[in-house]
């Protein structure tokens, strides 16, 4: 029996204390962009220090001006292969609409469907509590297994991804050398579908931005001041439907210019995906594709820039009616981006249409939010054929070389700034509801997940 | 000397007995929206029913479900001009925030300004405790000096006019021949300016909407969906911007068909009435209006229909960023209508605008709210032409005849339901600040309303 069939074998056996583990994590309320859970981020943060130095990656916690990072080690000289940097996320998104839940957020719960799936219900099953102990599972079995790993790891958590990562960008600069290993392995992206495992190589990138637009000084009344006053969330209605034509497209001026065709070979391997919008937005209740008109469904989500309204808000919003012309009206707008669209650029043509559409007596408040280039990772690199090997062997399928919809920041940070390529692996799927109520995992995503990640560590270092 | 001289002149010289009585009213604490005020109602309802009882209008405390109605007659064969009823609320606004006032709100105050000219301050000085009083004080006049009034007097108080008049609509139903009279007196509304009185002779209708628009199943990444699945937020957006065209006018079909110009008359008294429209809107920190490009100031907000936002939401609001894209979208809309308008045609007419708008596989959900039709006096009616002359001969101004841009639900409800049209005058001023801290009422409002109101007995008599 090989080292990676004892292995896999012990992963198969432990697999309930594996979600023991699992489930303390996520019985820990981490919801960074809440500062009501500052003491749960930390919490969070040394469960996994802790957790990291009993598997042997002695770790730990380190101050930020925001949540902690969690960094550490276990590197020998003369190991094969490279040396990788592990990236997850401790933190999770909030849990509102808190009564659409289930049960609760943080009492994780196993679920067994009528066909005998299993299925982890919990805020961060999934993201990415769920996807990041996969990994850390793995180094542990291959440790207690055979008393060491097979390549130099190194691991860095954060706590703010869910909330724009304010600290990291410092982090990395201030721990450059530290932090600069071979390869990075990210753990926070899915499968094709619940059998077909898959590596992300384009990731659209995102720039965002909160707008308060004040009109009057004070809410008005609307029968005294009706028709005399502009009405701001009027004006910001105005804006929002102004950034798309009768097509789909964005209006801004310049947008599309820096948004390359797809190469034909990646045309044709989507083709041959076999993604049915039918599927894929009845999923959701929808039928109709949203986007740019003339571009497919899986372009519009992976290879096509987007905008759009992530919250909007302003004047009466309880029970029952008030006539009231508001002050103040507030939108979240946020752009998905691809190819080489420059975040900044783009986030100037978005101000400069916001103030052209400014009243003269309004006044215009801007909060950037976010700023991330799109991502695409290099077809013939190393690294990416033993990540598919590993995979295709675990999942019996070949493993799909697909986009990402969303940015993952930290993969343009690690590029940028560490100079450092990052294979995205990861084990979600997308009915996962990752930011809604019921956020779920596989129990199959969790323990194959396991499996694979053993797989991808004797893999590198062939 | 004529009974009216003589009336006026023991108006002047009981001005001070005028003003304690109204402070003891002004002193109970009836306001009508908090539960732990009922008491204070009851005891506001029974103070005036014994005022109007000892002035000669026998009066009663009438029960309803919530605060009681006070209701009175003075009736004698034979006297000229119409009957009237009289109409006031006795309860008030609630005082928060309470630390905005400079003294007890229901500690009654004059206060003296640098200028000699003195304001009553307290909760309901204007609103309508003082401005009732003025005809109670006006009534008490005529009958100590010349034993009677002029014409026949019935009196009605509600005390749930701050709170939404649940017990009024059932009340005037259930004693309709009772109440039904010639004309109504109401005494609710404001001066043109302090010097200068005015009649309320068009009062704009609401008919209004709260719109729920139901999108994808549930809230969605927008990096895994953005691009293929339509944003609830984006066509929300997209309905209400498109409800109105680049003059400000709404877009709804046939919403302009039943509003009439204005006779040009009025148009002519409405230009010399000096509006300011720069005025007018620095007071709320705005310079432009906002309404029909090609419509005055007055127009916009007297005689004009408009469409208002009273509330939009959707999305995510808290602090900091979700890049989501909401399952749903919120609006609460409202038209304010003129002339002859019908509220049932113009929802029907938003309704299939929303409808047109509403993607296939959206959902639309509408509940209704309000439908009032506004409100005009007919210039010709002799009541108002003697209402007038007896204002304008106590002010040496001619009295405006202005609109008013809010409802004021009574009026509809005594047309409605007792086929009687109001005569609305009332000696507030714009900057009393009714319903906010430190409301006050002139006493030059409060001594020359009830030289007003005499008057007006007299030359209703005519």
């Amino acid at each position: 029996m090989s080292n990676l069939d004892k292995v896999l074998d012990r992963i198969d056996q432990n697999l309930d204390q594996s979600l023991d583990r699992l489930f303390e994590l996520l019985r820990i309320k981490s919801i960074s962009t809440d500062p009501e859970y500052k003491g749960d981020c930390r919490e969070a943060a040394e469960w996994m220090a802790r957790e990291l130095t009993a598997i042997g990656i002695p770790s730990e916690v380190r101050d930020t001006t925001g949540h902690p990072m969690v960094v550490g080690h276990r590197v020998a000289d003369g190991k094969p292969g490279p040396h990788v940097l592990f990236y997850g996320h401790y933190d999770v998104q909030p849990v509102d609409p808190i009564e659409l839940w289930n049960a609760d957020p943080f009492d994780p719960q196993i679920v067994t469907r009528k066909d005998g799936s299993k299925m982890i219900v919990a805020r961060g099953a999934n993201d990415d509590k769920g996807q990041l102990m996969t990994f850390v599972e793995a180094v542990r079995a291959w440790v207690e297994e055979t008393g060491d790993v097979p390549i130099n790891i190194s691991v860095l958590l954060e706590g703010e991804e869910e909330s724009g990562s304010p600290s990291l960008q410092p982090f990395l600069d201030a721990n450059k050398e530290e932090l600069s290993k071979d390869l990075a392995l990210v753990c926070d992206t899915s499968m094709w579908d619940k059998d077909t495992p898959a590596i992300s190589v384009m990731l659209r990138g995102l720039v965002g931005e909160e707008i308060t637009l004040k009109g009057p000084s004070k809410d008005l009344h609307s029968g005294m001041y009706g028709g005399a006053a502009r009405n701001p969330l009027h004006v910001l209605s105005d804006m929002v439907a102004g950034l798309r034509d009768e097509n789909g497209s964005i209006t801004l001026p310049g947008f599309y210019d820096d948004v390359p065709e797809l190469p034909e070979d990646v045309k044709e391997m989507w083709q041959n995906l076999g993604f049915s919008t039918e599927e894929f937005l009845g999923g959701i209740g929808l039928k109709d594709l949203g986007g740019e008109k003339d571009r497919s469904g899986l372009e519009q989500i992976w290879a096509r820039p987007t905008c759009e309204v992530n919250g909007l808000w302003g004047g009466y919003t309880g029970a029952g009616f008030k006539t009231v012309i508001p002050a103040e009206a507030h939108a979240k707008v946020s752009f998905r981006l691809v190819g080489d669209q420059d975040p900044e650029k783009i986030r100037e043509a978005f101000r400069s249409y916001l103030k052209s559409k400014t009243p003269a007596d309004f006044e215009l408040e801007l909060h950037p939010h976010g700023g991330d280039r799109a991502l695409r990772m290099d077809f013939d690199a190393p690294a990416l054929a033993k990540g598919r090997a590993a995979l295709s062997a675990e999942w019996d399928k070949p493993a799909a070389l697909v986009g990402c919809g969303g940015s993952i920041p930290i993969v343009g940070s690690f590029k940028r700034t560490l100079d450092m390529d990052s294979l995205l692996i990861g084990f979600g799927l997308d009915e996962d509801q990752i930011h809604s109520p019921n956020e779920k995992y596989e129990l199959k995503s969790f323990h194959k997940g396991i499996r694979s990640w053993a797989r991808v560590l004797e893999e590198l270092a062939k």
